[in-house]
């Protein structure tokens, strides 16, 4: 099948063997999937982000060495399956999963794996136990976006949200935008957003963000203060660089729980006493429990999210390394779906 | 009155003007004061901890230009009122109160305050509001150890500690010791506590740790992994030294939740991809709760808590300064109480 190829650190693209699916694994086809900033960061840092892991005792255990197909925010169609499957789904249905496969070797990432090829290539294996069809209607684009969107409800979610809290998002890349989306299904008000991109910003507010901020001008906590009146602050760090912690840390009110989104790949450098004098809490979060997923993907069937401000462009299999050339500038796009079968 | 002074980050014994006590405060004699860690870091890094107390937002305003008597964590003796006092304690009793004072310049440290000194003089005013009563029999010097211990009930509070957790305590001194006194009045089990010091590791048997590791020997988190049997990893961390919080993030268990109650006063790297990878989440904490504080004084009064082991030594306001020498050294000591009258 032809795919776009993580070969030691580079992106190609190159035709590579197809996947064949083994017991309880279903073979399918992609019809879209989306360009995740974490593949960014996993093409540049792909050793840290493997030891990490491993440190971790996390799944990813691909090797960088050999190739990888990423992409694990799709939307695909079955195509066959392999020895002992149920069958559950008839060939031809359109189904979306959270990217986990049960192979041999244990619970491995599709697409942050050697043996489990991700979105960017014309073919996927997936494990039958994860498939959820897509709601009759839901565009196959939309019903793409369910991983992405599941991200921001767990984050939510890790925040122990509740009805008086006062969020603040910084950053409105995808992950921020589904932090606006999720506290926005959960009847958040006011919800102040930053970002120093005006399409961003935009974005945000048509998610649903009530106060948007472009950080070059005010800071979102002063944007926050007057309108939060005394609330509790939720943050969510939504950006992942180094230094960004310790501003939020800086700036962040007394007690702020403070929820830590953004993945940022280096060593980075706080002051404790800063949160020890406000008792902040900072949770890390990552991806989203298999309610949560299936919880995502009836949202936005229920049009309860809309997601289709976030798509802002397509490409085959062929565009992917430009599309994420034009990824690390952040005005440009919002969400890039490939379809390899362009 | 004579005093120990904290004067340009040097402790000396002095006679220093008598406190008078204003509207709405008591005069009170110092019958017994701890030693706190946290003054061994202010005498060190008064400039660092006033620099982010103010960024903060916190009351710990005090100038160290000038004179500083600290001492926080006393029980003292009513003595006179100020104007406009209720005098609702006769003069004679025996009062325990969070340091804190309501002063015109707003709320203040008692003990990091130019204007409230502690209890490392003779003397203090204190806001008569705060004043609580030892109960009838409870032992000066065990009515003293009431902040300190109150500290450890907040900690254990502010971790949301459930029946099934189970806790890991990272380092002995007053602070892990009163965790694990607060853990143990909460019916937690198996509570695993580490510590290089084999007179801490003592004490800390003898508070109600069920397993004491010596770091050098195993890592609290092997000992703890066999007989937690997959239960929820609550971690304090009882040191507060620069490195430690990236260690305990790395040992870490995945999901769990992190208490920084040890005061690191430098900057401090951490690994957020390891944060992320494990969904960690990190809570900062300070102080306690005015329920907190005069609970703990009730759980003291009833014998819920023992805190006889932990007062190992006694000194007169001149042996405040060899005090301090000792106390860097954490073998020899746990809690160091001032009697000023000596």
């Amino acid at each position: 099948m032809r795919a776009a190829v993580m070969r030691r650190s580079k992106l190609v693209v190159d035709t590579v063997p197809d996947p064949e699916p083994g017991p309880g694994e279903v073979l399918v086809k992609t019809l879209a999937c989306g360009i995740c900033g974490s593949d960014l960061h996993a093409l540049k840092h792909a050793d840290l982000l493997v030891e990490s892991a491993r440190e971790s005792g996390v799944p990813f255990v691909m090797d960088p060495a050999r190739d990888v197909v990423m992409g694990h925010e799709f939307c695909a169609e079955v195509m066959d399956y392999g020895p002992g499957a149920q069958k559950t789904q008839p060939v031809g249905t359109r189904v979306v999963s959270m990217p986990l496969a049960m192979g041999g070797a244990g619970i491995q990432g599709v697409g942050y794996s050697n043996d489990y090829p991700g979105g960017y290539g014309e073919l996927m294996k997936l494990s039958e136990l994860f498939l959820l069809p897509v709601p009759n209607g839901l565009a196959t684009e939309h019903a793409a976006l369910t991983e992405p969107m599941a991200v921001g409800m767990h984050a939510v979610a890790k925040s122990r949200f509740e009805q008086w809290d006062a969020p603040i998002v910084i950053g409105c890349g995808p992950v921020g935008l589904a932090v606006i989306a999720a506290l926005r299904l959960r009847g958040a008000e006011p919800i102040v957003a930053a970002d120093f991109s005006p399409t961003r910003r935009a974005l945000a507010q048509r998610m649903g963000a009530h106060v948007v901020v472009d950080p070059a001008e005010r800071s979102a906590f002063e944007a926050w203060l007057p309108i939060a009146g005394g609330r509790p602050a939720v943050i969510f760090e939504c950006v992942g660089v180094p230094g960004l912690l310790k501003q939020v840390m800086r700036d962040a009110p007394r007690e702020a729980r403070v929820v830590v989104a953004g993945v940022c790949m280096e060593e980075d450098r706080i002051r404790p006493t800063i949160g020890i004098n406000k008792e902040l809490s900072l949770q890390f979060v990552l991806g989203y429990t298999p309610d949560e997923f299936a919880g995502t993907l009836t949202a936005i069937a229920e049009g309860k999210i809309d997601v289709a401000p976030l798509v802002t462009g397509r490409v085959g299999v062929a565009g992917v390394p430009a599309a994420f050339e034009e990824l690390a500038h952040p005005d440009a796009q919002a969400k890039v779906l490939v379809e390899p079968w362009r």
